[in-house]
């Protein structure tokens, strides 16, 4: 991470939603955006969430992903108590694969949205990614490293597969 | 509801939850048992549904039958703050005919139980005997008017389907 | 297992149950909670169970926990011939990784509940939880062990994930 | 149904059961199949469930269809208490349209066999044919029955459809 | 299997689908009820299929099992080619765990029934004692040794889980 | 119909098939591509099929439409007798909405393909287009008939919606 | 719509999407977004399409909303071709009900995130505040207002269901 | 691959989905059809993939192979892009085994058609044969070739299983 004030949180329930989470971190770090990465488990410690999500507005954060396995109450919770965009990445689950997690977070009723990506890693990636490219509204010199990111991500993609 | 102290509360996210919630009411009145109803919020009210869970004990509360549709996390979060036993009804939602509720309120992680019943009326109206049968271990008036009402469904059943 | 005379009994279709099982009887053990194990198949041994269910009230039991996996009826069948409350644990099956586990023991109808967990191991800890929290509902002292266990277990959540 | 002692048994969990499972009654009396109709519900009367399973073979009967929805467990249950082949029907359900029907009646585990059919009345249908095709194992003239009845099906298949 | 001229055939759609089919040898082996195993391929060997289907009454078998994966035709196709009963075994295929098996086996339209089976090696298990149950129906001596088997293996149920 | 000899056959199973599959009559026509309607029955009128499908390609057919649901068998057995490009239709069953007829078409084993649709109307209007541009790789003027019925589909596109 | 430059883009696949996307539409115009509403066909205009999500941030738009339904193709494909965060919003769809549409839109491969709402209006009301939300990470004003009218919603939430 | 032009292209995402359309190349190998294989992604290169798309008539391509997973929106793009019949392989997806590929790709509204095989390397397979067999449609020695193919391998279909 580097030394500015984070304006990304990456949070997620519990230690083992970490080795997919830390795919959001990568990116961002790669982006130069700073992150804050933090345990937060909404049901384990549903007072630390609440204390994270209505401070972190002032706090300076602008946007929040969470990350969340089988009944995933953690991005959904935390949409209700700040007005920050949340990003809800659900992990893959043990017997049903992350259904469980996707329809926990993407189903959310009218009026408090979480912007849901993918289950596992892919998702984690993509969080990452559209938490940058919405700072990036407001920072040319962010939507510049965006652009530059995504160009050689494309150039990256060979002609031709190999065996 | 009788004028007895209410043991047992039934919490929804909102009002549109009511029409199957109310088959929950309506079987603990059969069962002679007291019941507070109220619409509780995880997504719209969170603090309110903070401050009921966190109180139900205090409150002379003993078990809590939650509602909720979609991505369901109002039975879940209760759980989060209350030791009293939570007892979930997965609310059949328009898309997904309540497999999106069932899974966020069923598949939680160890350490906050939510005890799950069917999708929709026939969910209710089990939540509402699973919290009689919960106060009855300790009440031997209400287990005898339990096996009645049970009884009596028995001898309901006819021998020969009718036309 | 204490030596108090158990209230909770742990029942379940196989032996091949048990590494799920366990850990409702571990957790109960943890909370001082008695608790009876046994197999208790609901197609290959139905007489044994109905003699179990019919006579788990006067055997002095409070709450019966079970488990079973693909057609799993074996909580709905014990909740048909008990008042006591019964909570079911989806086993994760080989094919359909527990869905239909989960669907045979949560859709039950109308007049016969079965509070149901999650599927596999987190389910069965959150059975042998819940099974504590009904028994607290009529025990101080369980209450206070009940809510030492859950703060213990807050407590534990760290604030960082480490690599 | 025909004045001969019935050799096969039509049972189900409830009235509401009957609209479907009439189709079978309908095709059994198509091919002079003797049958007996029954409401037995493995939740609400399991103790009329047992005696019926128990003595379904010494009452004369060769076959058990039995229908129910949601978490179905009549026909296992039958099978689990009889010899006889036991021929389940998933009752279309309310919420999930009879997977949870479907999943609660196939999957049982070895030892203890249903022979399960399509959801609704083309499952119920097709139950009495099938438990006619198992009785016409045995009885020439019904073989030869049913043999008519399949080719007069075939034979009302048109060339074109028509607007 | 033994030397009479057998009732039973098991078929499946390819080599890989045997080692759940032989479950259904075992079994019938167990009962001492003559089996004839054969490949048939409803798509890569679909006159044989036909030839196999059709022949089968003049054969002097009495019920067909069938296993397939994927897109599950066989069962299906063959009981549209005989009036005998036939049972059928959804194989649990790769991507789909077996769902595409069991839905292409199991929702068979009215007039053409397959009775169908739990995925995999249990449900090979069952056609195999299904099938048995269904000549059982003519034959006393088989009744006797299904009911043996039944018994030996409700005895063999343990009164507790070992570790 | 145009009077051209049809090099496209549209068949389905049943009578009740032909609203679905009537889309796909429709966009032929428009395309001025022959087509021979006809009902033939995986399971009715397997005779029949075999019939068509061996004769298909000596008939002068170049690509066949099947459409069927629930356990779809119809698409699978006509590709396994006969080499020509075989199209499916899931039709919309309902129980299951057509997810079991999607399966049982598209999950093929290798070997013996059939190109599938979308489930219900638009499969069956993709069907015709398909079984067009299938003739239009070896017929220029219905290579241009099949542009401009595109390019006119695109032109009708509006910028904004209205209410 | 307000007579502002837009900043927010609503597209859709078809005028049919237009019901559920004006849900979108309305909260945007309740919270003073200026947004710009069009039909862009990923199948059917793929230049159009192109040419708008290419040219989206010159424009002056800082996000956008798609609506797409079955293989939604729309919400993906534009997020490939513009650096501005994109949001998905699944159309309940006929067959299906929007789970095509669900997992079309938010399965996307690390590299290309669209953040994704619930299926149908609830999505689309979402979807709307979620770009609010992102506008306002940049504009106090903004911010202000959706407080605002979060606080009204959370107010509108009664104490008691009414009958 | 052959030195003739190739009429078929074998397109996929990523290098990653390599292993299963590989299948696809090898059977038009067997087939002496020759095919150009090339990685095209629809999300990070669309612009590459459009020129593909509109060029591969003018290429002398006949039918177009597409395989991808996930949100798989490579088939549809393509078949957006040009009147070429085309055809898509679902990659089996890692969290939920292609369904989410499948669903994606067969799920087209009408007016874009793809052609859509079965998930995995089956699928892959099939696209190949079905590819052959659309170019037979108007090659008669290619139509041998695929019969002999078939022939061959309902030859190799063994008559009994072994061990």
């Amino acid at each position: 991470m580097t030394a500015a004030a984070p304006k990304v949180a990456i949070v997620m329930g519990s230690q083992s939603d970490w080795p997919t989470m830390q795919c959001a971190a990568k990116v961002l770090e790669e982006l130069e955006v700073a992150s804050d990465v933090r345990i937060v488990s909404a049901h384990r410690t549903p007072d630390r969430m609440a204390d994270f999500a209505k401070g972190a507005a002032d706090q300076g954060l602008s946007v929040i992903i969470a990350g969340a396995g089988g009944a995933a109450h953690l991005p959904g919770m935390i949409a209700a108590m700040t007005h920050l965009p949340v990003l809800g990445v659900p992990i893959q689950s043990k017997a049903l694969s992350g259904m469980d997690s996707l329809l926990s977070i993407v189903q959310m009723p009218a009026g408090v949205p979480t912007g849901t990506l993918a289950i596992g890693e892919a998702g984690a990636t993509n969080a990452g990614l559209l938490a940058a490219s919405i700072l990036a509204t407001s920072d040319p010199a962010l939507t510049a490293r965006l652009k530059a990111w995504r160009a050689a991500r494309s150039d990256a993609v060979t002609e031709r597969p190999v065996e």
